[in-house]
Order: C-alpha cells, then structure tokens, then sequence
C-alpha cells in the first residue's frame, strides 16, 4: 500500500468528479476540530501531523488503484487522469504536535483546490484522530503516576500493528518512559524494556530454575515476574538468589491484590536490604487504577500500560470532524442541530493568567490580537514544509512545558471545563 | 515494514535467546483464548486468521531490523543469527474465520518449537484480538437490523490506515452490504457505496443547485444528503427533482430525531409516489441506536454504521490471551488468580439440539468422542497450508449459517450466557 490514494471514502471521489464538472475547483478551507470532549477527558494533546505529512506525501493514485476505480464505472477517463496526476500541493496550519487542545481549536486546517482537499478527508481525520485519542489518554496516567515511571506494554491489544506502533509514539510524548514495542523503539528510537511472560517460567521445572536460568543470559541485570505460583514465595525467592549474587533489578506483578501484593513484596525485599530492586506492575493498569492504587500506598516503581490505554478504552474516539469553512474567501457555516461549525482559517490564540492557562480565543485568520500567544502555525505551503519537524523528544519537551502551564484544577481524573472563546 | 520481526514486544525476543542457551527448544504449544466475554457479548465471531497466515509468512528480520536489535546490547551473535534464519514453519490449529466462539475456546493454537512460538504471541494476538473485536460488534448490528442493509462509515474514526481496513473486511463478514472503504473494496472486492457529504451542498449557492449538480455528475441516480440545513424543505425538493426526471436512489438522514424526521421524509416522498426512494440513516449508528429506531418505527431502508462500530466503542478489547498449554508432551498450567488456563492442544465439540446450539465442549486434542461437530481445524502444518483459505464470501456465508443455528435468545443485545464445559 505504497500509493495510499484509496485510503479515503467512495464519496470523497465523486464529489471530486463531480467539482471538477462543474468548475468548483477554488480555494477552499477545510478545518478538522472536535467539537465537543468526551465526559472523561478535560483537554487533549495534539498528535499525528508528522505521520499525517508523510501520508499527504505517499497520497497518489498508480495503475493498480486507478484500475480498481476504472471497474467502479463510476469515474471518467477525465476525472481518473486528474488522479493519476494528483500530488497533495496545498496549505497546511495546524496545531504543533504535544500541544494541549480544546473543543472548536482547528487542529489542522487545510487549504487549496477545493477537489484536492476534499479528496483527503479520511486520511487526515483517521491519522489525527487516532493519534490525539490515544496520546490524550497516555497523558492521564503520567499526571496521576507523580513521577513513577510508565511504560507502553499495548501493543498485543492495539487495533492492529500501525495503531500499536504509533499508540507508543504517542505514548512517549505523553511522558511515557518507554515501550516494550520494538518496531516503534526502531522508528523513533523510544527506549524499548521487557520482562519475562509465564510462559517462561513454567517452561523450566521450578521457578528457581527458570530466575537462575534467566538471570544467566542476562548477568547484567533482570525483571523477575512473580505471580505465575505464589507471588509471596517469589518475591522470597528473589531475595535469597539476590543475596547469592544474581543481579536483579526489578520484579513484575501482573495479578491479584496490587497494592496487598506490592506493600508485602517491599517489605521482603527491603528486609533483606534490597531497597533498589524496583517494582513493576502491569495488569489491567490505567489512570484510575493507577490513582487508586496511590491512594492505596502501592509501592509501585514503574506502571506497565496496557490494553486500556491502547485502545483508550473509557474514550475510544472523539467528535472529530473535518468541516468546510470557506470557499473562495467566502465563510461557510453548516447549521445542522447540534453540529455547528465556525467559518473561516483561524488562528487560536491562548492567554495566561500568570504562568497558568486561562482561556482560548479563536479569530478569523489576520484578524487575531497581537496579544495571547499563537496556536497555529502554517506547516506547508504548496504542498512544501514551510517549517521543521520536531524530533520525537522535542514534541515530547513541548507537552511536559505544557503541562506546567495548565491549571491544576485540570490535571487530575475528575471533570473540568476549559473556556474557548469564538470571536 | 515488509519483515514484520519486529512487530513483537522486547520480551518475546529475551525469552527466545533465553530458551535456546538453555537448550528449551522443544515442542511447546500456545494457545490464544478468550478468558471471558465482555458483559455486552453473548457470542464472538472468529475473525483475521487469512491476516495471521499473511503476517507469519512474512515474519522475517532482515538487515534493518537486526542492525537495531544489535544496536540494543542485549543480543548476542549467535541468536541475531537464529533470527536472521527465522521462518515460521510450525503447525497452527485454528477455528475457521466465520465461527461463532465462546470463552475459553481456542481460536488459534500454534505448535511448534518453543522459540519459534513464543516470538510471533504479539502479532498473534493483535491480529486476532482486532478482527474479532470488531466482527463481533458488527455482527450485532446485523442481528437487529431485520434485513435492512447495513454499510460500513467508519473508516475516518479507526484506529489507524490498516484498523480501518480490516474492520471494512470483518464487517462484510458479519453481514454488511458493502462499505465507503475504497482500499478495502479493491483487496477484497466488497461492494463500495458513498453519498455526499456536507460540504458538497455548501460549495453551490443553494442546495436546489447542489442536487441538480450532482445528478448530473450522476445521471444513473445519487442519493442525496437532506440534513445540511433543513431535513424537510430538502425532502420536498427531492420531490420536485424528481418529478423534473432526476434519477434519484436514495436520500440521507445524518442528524436530528432520525426516527420523527425519517417518518416526516417517507410521508413526503411517499405522498409524491416515491415509494422507491430509499431511506439510509447515518451519524452516530450502532446496534442500540438501531434497535431502539426500529422500536419507534423508523422507515430507514439502511443503515450507515460508523464511529461506534469501528472502534466496538462499548467493548474495545477482549480478554484474550496466548498462553502456554502444553511442553515437551506435558500439560502446562499457571495458577495465578483468575487467570486459569487449560492445559494441552484442544478440539472444541458443539453439540446442537436440533438445529440450535445447545452447548460446546474442549477435548485434549485425539480425546474427543465422535460426537458433536468439530470446530477446530489444522490450518498450517511445518508452516505450509494444509486446508483451502476461504474467500470472504464463503467466510461469510458461514456466518450466516452459523447464525440460522444461534439460540433466538443469544442474537438480542441482552445478555446471555452459553455453557463452554472444559473436559
């Protein structure tokens, strides 16, 4: 799927064919937003526009794709040249990736022929959507955790293997430590970690034997899991092949009583004097049970993530919309109950009481203050980077400078409300 | 990414290099089962085992992929070596794709070398956990809709390009008519549709002129958009168009009390002897919305289901796991709390009373009687294809059979449950 030109919907193609018909080929302003935030989130962060690049990038048309649209018998030869030749040369503004976004903020806005920009209506709500669903979900267990460390151990139960692989991108730039999934460690060089499954403990005859066994192909170091048997008898186990010179450096619970489990297994280790073997838990963890388990005195060292943040499960997707604001300078308005959209290129501009966030006002391109700060900055130009990309840890600096800005009240789990003001 | 090796978590790679300096590399047998159903599925559909075959065929580490391994200090030679040699050619035993399943039931189990199973458990996961979360949604939506056509909307709000793809493919399993997905269309030949968006209205100066634009464009017949500014006024206007000798198929509800303003248009179109204009709904359907739609009477010829079927927004993840069954000819089994397994490679038998299921039963495999249907087939044996892979339409014709012999009480949206006896 190298061309990803039929990465869109039927209908994108014939309203194509249908504007050039009739000479409807004008500038035209496309703005993606979400109109309003699930009852469970208190704002988003922004991701996917690099993937998005790429993607605009790769969207073309070749012989397999125009043949299979040949056989549709929906398309003129005219209409099939024009996507053979089609190269995404348009506009981009968008909100820089690892920005924390609100309701009504135009994400991305793209700008150009009016068929070209319609043409790519799926592709660009697919790739943001996903992306900002799932970075808005890792960022709640970072501000819960107080610093533990978190790591991405989705990948098994991501929507597929593209929805795990860029679920951990969007997990680092949230503050996540690392994840155990290895294609994304390639991609963006994130710090990949594992432990050890069941399986591999119930592999060798005894549970000593396989830590022993373990620990022998990894001298420098290992992550023992304990609740295969008896999670109790484990941990004094690790203790005593400890005291016999096996380096350990953590141990995993996956089951049971987390915070019952987890205070008994510090005190083992601890009474050993084993204070610097870290304790890692994992499953079923997300922001909630992170929080309770706090609350709970867990001494937990690091949080392994899984299923539910990777398919931000509380919230599995948003009210995201790609709307038509302006056609040939002229603004466009939607008034469908319920699913107004705001006309016109816009710039957001954020103003802070202080160092903390205040509120957004949203304003007609041009037309914006010289006051607050700018939100949207123009990406591409004819289809040309008109900016850098930021490296994977930039991205990621941006979001933790972010985050100190934002009011504490909408840091935690429970329901907040952001002003966005539309001028 | 046409290796694929490194779809796979860190640990899976930790515990190979482990298991072969240990001389563990005999055979092991994996098994991938649900625990237990979400509380809002009486049944699953086996889906995305074609995907599984297609991905262990192409597991491979190539030159990039060992360059990064390499890179991460924690693999020696030798085993980057196995690695590079790596070919999946074990044996894999599968319930075929269009099978309705129960908890407990093993969709796949993979036999073979222990480092050779143990490394492909994320891909085998994420491939079948995706499939089946999503058919088993769809296949809901097909139970209640009472023959009206169902046409896949969701592929903006998947999670991700591939996500989008395969649930357009696991919907036409369940029943859909066809899907807006053009990538999926061509994979698989699965019927396209697509109407007009918003947008396509706004463009012309009135939405008399939008229709007649697009009917030209159209002239064997379009399905018109009636929700961009009044459902109704535009419903007499497609009458009118119609009575001018405008071909039109259908027209389209996106928003608003869909039940009152469907019924309003039928009467209007109806009134004018358009008793052939279809109604198709979209915007926010899913198997509730339907159900509750029909309840209160709504003349809807299909529905377009999107968000809420694409990410199986009420249950996104299953409980599914791929454990270790059965080493060396003896039954594996871990014992951590709630997270029982069952040893040893397994049939399944469904034994029916007349024609409906009345329950199954798991058999060590060669244990079970001659009773009872068997589920379970030997799809790969040596990593070469034992049985003929269905076409998409004989996966889903199966389903339609399996679904004639569901008891009445499974196929409603209330929960039921189905006795799986493990002997």
């Amino acid at each position: 799927m190298k061309a990803l030109g039929l990465c869109t919907d039927l209908y994108e193609l014939t309203m194509a064919q249908s504007y050039l018909q009739h000479g409807r080929t004008s500038r035209a302003v496309f703005s993606l937003f979400v109109r309003k935030l699930p009852a469970n989130r208190n704002f988003l962060v922004s991701c996917g526009l690099e993937t998005l690049l790429e993607y605009l990038e790769r969207f073309r048309f070749g012989d397999e794709e125009l043949r299979y649209l040949r056989s549709l018998g929906k398309f003129r030869d005219s209409f099939l040249d024009y996507l053979r030749e089609y190269r995404f040369s348009s506009n981009v503004y968008a909100i820089p990736e690892g920005r924390i976004i609100f309701q009504n903020e135009p994400i991305v806005q793209i700008e150009g022929p009016l068929p070209e920009v319609q043409i790519v209506e799926t592709l660009v709500i697919n790739t943001i959507h996903f992306q900002t669903v799932v970075a808005s979900k890792a960022v709640r267990s970072y501000l819960v955790s107080g610093g533990r460390s978190l790591v991405d151990f989705g990948f098994r139960r991501a929507h597929g293997l593209e929805a795990g692989i860029y679920a951990a991108r969007a997990s680092y730039i949230a503050g996540f430590d690392g994840t155990s999934n290895l294609e994304a460690g390639r991609r963006w060089g994130i710090p990949v970690f594992g432990t050890m499954a069941h399986s591999y403990i119930m592999i060798f005859d005894s549970e000593d034997e396989a830590f022993r066994s373990f620990a022998q192909t990894y001298p420098e170091g290992s992550v023992f899991l304990l609740d295969t048997y008896d999670t109790i008898e484990a941990a004094h186990l690790t203790a005593k092949l400890v005291k016999e010179g096996i380096r350990v450096v953590g141990v995993r619970l996956d089951s049971g009583d987390i915070p019952l489990l987890a205070t008994r297994v510090r005190e083992i280790l601890d009474s050993q004097g084993l204070r610097d073997v870290k304790i890692i838990v994992s499953g079923g963890v997300d922001e909630y049970s992170i929080e309770e388990w706090i609350s709970r005195g867990v001494p937990a060292d690091a949080f392994g993530v899984g299923t539910k943040f990777i398919t931000s499960a509380d919230a599995p997707y948003l009210d995201m919309a790609y709307k038509l604001v302006e056609y040939e300078g002229k603004p466009k308005v939607k008034k469908s109950p319920g699913k107004a959209t705001f006309p016109n290129l816009r710039q957001v501009r954020r103003f802070y009481s202080g160092t903390e966030m205040d509120h957004d006002e949203t304003f007609r391109w041009g037309e914006a203050p010289e006051e607050g700060e700018e939100l949207v900055v123009k990406v591409l130009e004819g289809g040309r980077l008109k900016t850098k990309i930021p490296s994977l840890s930039e991205i990621r600096e941006l979001l933790m400078e972010e985050l100190k800005r934002l009011p504490p009240r909408m840091s935690g789990l429970r329901k907040e409300n952001y002003e966005v003001i539309i001028k």
